[in-house]
């Protein structure tokens, strides 16, 4: 009988993890390009910043006639209004023709606006007659149109290192240009079984014999989420045998996996070759988890070699919590994840203490929510393969979970996570990188609303950090006048942000003389505004005020005397997009905008851009985390001395108001 | 200028289902034999059912000692047994040894339980002093012993037809030893992009054109679900060109997809190419749907022909709610699905009536679940492909949600979905070859929990369907006394199912002279028993109760009399697969499962199986199409004849009790 091995020390889940993270880099291996075409189910290895506006013109949403929008004001079906037909413009075609006063042309759907238009009318309202059109119908300018940028801007980034390609990727890159991508290279997997009670499959079962589920299950679970992973065979329990195979392996392989061979009894041979193979030889051995407790991490050759147990659910689970998660790192995978959900147990379930449990459940749902049955959790059981749609972790330190008690259920199915850190808000360019840098930005989303749609997703509880620059017409002071306004005053914490100068963006050069917002009450100009609730919006109205106050008129009548007043984009890259490409001879925006597109700029005010953020949210890991990087001051000037227009004040990431 | 064609009559998505399949079967073309090795990702063609048993012998569910467990009781760390070792077992061996009183023999974790065995000692309880062992510990019958047929029985289903196959299918298919399967035929489809505005990415961007977005994301979205897609190129808006290059297509295409090239402006290309492709033409012309109105369908040389609207979100919309349910109808896909979740608005939308929208929505997690955010709905935004997770559809009579509103976000990912029609509570075999023949088996899931843990499902709000086949000890009758008892009367109906004969099975032949339950408590007769709460356990006891009121015993000393009584299995099946293997001489369960099996068996009462569902679930629709499916006796009666063991009487399907 060959020396029977105890294990040494039995380690959690957690602390294996961190044991191989110490001996083996869970990153990927390799950088490859490759075309889109093939790049399906690959892992990017660079961040996408669009080389492109996306539209990269303006364009019209509908098929009908492109219009001056003030040629049509009082049209209805009572009131037609006759047009001159001067052209047609196909999708496609750069327009050369102009529209004068009182002229048209036919325009399709996705084609190019022709100069002087500035809307237009679907062709549903409309009349033909030879070469003039009855128009029944006004329109607002910007009507119809999709505007240059408006969707994505040039500079934007778009997609970020570690997202898994699927279709809607590719499309997208498809979509702005790129057609080769950096992607990481797969780690490459062997993968054995061995044993003398299995067999292969396609083989006839003999009496005190079982089929081998391991080979094929991790082998195309593996494949599943992207490795290149090869099944190599069943391996006899032969010393020899099993040792020529693996270092064989290692000649192709960056991990070898094997099942089997692993328990402290009869046998015990993946470890003697694991130990043999190499130094530093085997890391972990033994789990306190059931089932998998017999588990081999060994690292040799500076390969990663991993003996999961035999029986095939304690293989499938240690293939879920310790084999998946670490290919993942070598896949570079960030913003794929498992899908988490919330579920309640139907029933108690009673556990020895000091040993995690990794409980199969099938899930079911009902009014109340989700419900998770265990089922059988014995090792060698492979019907929880299909009866089962999940795990729920329970931990070491519990021996009795209740009826109803909530747990967390890991699927198996990997698919797009939902974000763990929300910022809604106000849309910054600094803020992308500082994310970007912080890491925090695969595990984030930031959704635009504006300053104040990001107020009200803190009231509304959906966000963790709402990015706002809200000027108060009354104090003058941003953002701290708000937190009573809007009843938050004592529930949140405004954290203090950095300032960043905003102004008027016009044309290279300032062709058109621009110099203050009264300029933008002169007929020749027309400009790009912001939406409603967007910082900048609100300072041109103030602004507006105050001019409307000097000149002894209404806001209202202000607002009606600028040209392009209603024309609203989202972002202030939109902004510079739009007077880049003439749709606008001004607008207001941070520097940072117009310098990405070579443009003018006006200095109007520093904006003070703080974070507002819910008390109950202080605690949350990633919050914190945030909280703690943007303190690291001098960090936060380095990252921003890349583009201008910001300035860093001593005292960011603290409580400046609450 | 061409001729300008009006949307004829635009239609609404679910019409536009309705016509398709009226002109075209919506399902696979064919079927396949396929290796499991290849099989990743194909869609499963036949029913699997269980061709062996799982585990295929006794096994060793640890490292030890096989001893029978009558030798050690009393056995503690003061009072150790001394076993002589008579032998090693070893995994992949069939034992030649014999286990007699007193003896022992030492086992490896996955090894077959040598004969005379009946429990297997933990090595960390024993130590061994030369050909004899110490053992510190008393075992139970059957304690670490994985038996026969426990995880799986033979003639089990454990696949459906219809199933994507995973990794966890293909590792559960080997551990059946079942290596060709057929599969689906994926169907073949060409996709070409048209319009003269796009170009292909990897040229230059010239004024007025895009890039064409929609090539990529259609070819890799029919990819991604598993379809044989190839991208044929971009054509010009050339008639002949577009006419040549599908009349190709079709040679080797089941399905022509294109997009741009459908609105009614200049050109409406593909509408007139498809219209002369064959009879009967285009089919659908419009839909009632914002974004991805200038949609057309079109029927021709029995192939299916897509053109989808040029602008990118309406082309990817369409392809969600439109292409990619067809080709996954025809992939043959049943139990894979999108991921459906509740979410509410943050704020309200507005929207004219009359249309459905299709509105892209990003998710948000907060403590109150989850906010589907709105992002653009500009039908030629492509942000959404990155800044969104899924899709609201707003229906045609809606013209307001409000803020809170809860709205049903579909994924975009696709995953394995949940069921929809859960029943819980005790096994029966018919029950699936019901759901297989009325087509409800795909959206059911089954969880064996025994009749009880049905009723509390029912109570929990769990279970749709708890099948019951509770005995009343007082009345004699069942299920229906025991509405009272759980408090459901008045709030659960029973609805009536089936009889089913219920008695003892014996090895073929009777060897062992089995006629009644009296004979369970003979000395040479070991029974194999049902879990707590199965209807068969309770029929036992309840049988038990009476033989020991006639000897005058109380029912404990029946109870302890009974070698095996403490053996529980799960199923019908696994009692037969226990007798069948000479684990026990005598246990009770169905006659379908004695007859599968090969067994004799000794009727003792047909039992009535029936349906207990609670009164808020019978309106539910698969709830309803069940109790109406069962409600034809006649095809009931058909489908039971192929079972020995069943009556089906003629209330089948009407409410027994309320």
């Amino acid at each position: 009988m060959p020396e029977r091995r105890i294990f040494h020390k039995l380690v959690s889940l957690n602390d294996a993890m961190k044991i191989i993270e110490r001996y083996y880099p869970l990153k990927p291996l390799g950088i490859e390009e490759v075309n889109i075409t093939e790049a399906l189910g690959r892992v990017l290895a660079e961040d996408i910043y669009s080389p492109i506006d996306h539209p990269p013109f303006d364009r019209s949403l509908v098929d009908g006639y492109a219009v001056r929008s003030e040629d049509l004001a009082g049209a209805d079906d009572l009131h037609p209004m006759r047009l001159k037909i001067v052209g047609v413009v196909k999708p496609g075609q750069h327009p050369d023709i102009s529209i004068g006063p009182r002229e048209t042309a036919e325009i399709a759907t996705g084609a190019m606006i022709p100069r002087g238009a500035d809307a237009v009318v679907m062709v549903e309202y409309t009349r033909r007659l030879n070469d003039e059109v009855e128009i029944y119908r006004s329109v607002v300018p910007g009507e119809n149109i999709s505007s240059t940028g408006n969707d994505i801007s040039f500079g934007d980034l778009v997609l970020e290192a570690g997202t898994r390609l699927g279709f809607r990727e590719i499309g997208l890159l498809a979509g702005l240009g790129i057609t080769r991508i950096k992607t990481y290279i797969p780690p490459k997997i062997a993968v054995f079984s061995t044993g003398d009670e299995v067999i292969e499959p396609w083989k006839k079962l003999s009496p005190g014999k079982v089929y081998d589920v391991n080979g094929q299950l991790i082998t195309s679970g593996l494949k599943q989420i992207g490795a290149d992973a090869r099944f190599m065979g069943h391996l006899p329990d032969d010393y020899d045998e099993v040792y020529d195979a693996i270092d064989d392996a290692l000649r192709w392989a960056d991990i070898v996996i094997t099942s089997g061979g692993t328990s402290a009894g009869v046998g015990d041979l993946v470890y003697r070759v694991f130990e043999n193979m190499g130094e530093p030889g085997i890391i972990i051995h033994g789990l306190k988890v059931k089932p998998g407790k017999p588990t081999v991490v060994a690292v040799a050759k500076n390969k990663l070699l991993f003996g999961l147990p035999g029986f095939p659910l304690s293989c499938f689970m240690i293939f879920n919590v310790i084999v998946r998660p670490i290919v993942a790192s070598m896949l570079g995978l960030k913003r794929t994840r498992t899908y988490r959900l919330k579920a309640r147990l139907p029933y108690r379930v009673k556990k020895p203490l000091g040993k995690t449990w990794l409980l199969p459940v099938a899930l079911v749902e009902s009014e109340k929510g989700l419900t998770a049955y265990p089922v059988s959790m014995r090792s060698g059981a492979i019907s929880p393969l299909y009866n089962s749609d999940g795990y729920v972790v329970l931990p070491e330190d519990r021996d009795l979970l209740i009826e109803d008690e909530e747990v967390t259920v890991e699927l198996f199915d990997e698919t797009r996570g939902f974000s763990k850190l929300n910022i809604i808000g106000s849309n910054d360019m600094l803020i992308h990188r500082i994310l970007a840098e912080s890491g925090l930005r695969s595990i984030s989303r930031v959704i635009v609303t504006g300053s104040t749609g990001g107020w009200k997703a803190v009231i509304r509880g959906e966000a963790d950090i709402a990015p706002t620059h809200l000027l108060d017409k009354e104090t003058g002071k941003y953002n701290t006048p708000f937190l009573d306004k809007y009843g938050l005053k004592g529930k949140a914490v405004i954290i203090r942000g950095y300032d960043r100068k905003i102004g008027i963006v016009v044309q290279e050069g300032n062709p058109k003389n621009i110099h203050s917002i009264e300029d933008f009450l002169r007929n020749d100009i027309r400009i790009v505004n912001r939406t409603r609730g967007a910082g900048a919006r609100v300072l041109l109205d103030i602004l507006l005020h105050r001019v409307a106050e000097k000149k002894g008129l209404s806001f209202d009548d202000v607002k009606k005397m600028i040209n392009g007043y209603t024309y609203e984009v989202k972002t202030h890259t939109a902004v510079a997009a739009a007077v880049k490409h003439g749709r606008a001879d001004a607008g207001i925006a941070i520097e940072a905008a117009a310098y990405l597109y070579g443009l003018d700029f006006i200095p109007l005010a520093w904006e003070e851009y703080d974070f507002l953020i819910h008390k109950n949210r202080l605690d949350k890991e990633y919050v914190k985390a945030f909280i703690e990087y943007i303190r690291d001051k001098e960090r936060i000037k380095k990252i921003a001395s890349l583009l201008p227009g910001y300035k860093i004040p001593d005292d960011i990431g603290t409580i400046k108001a609450s």
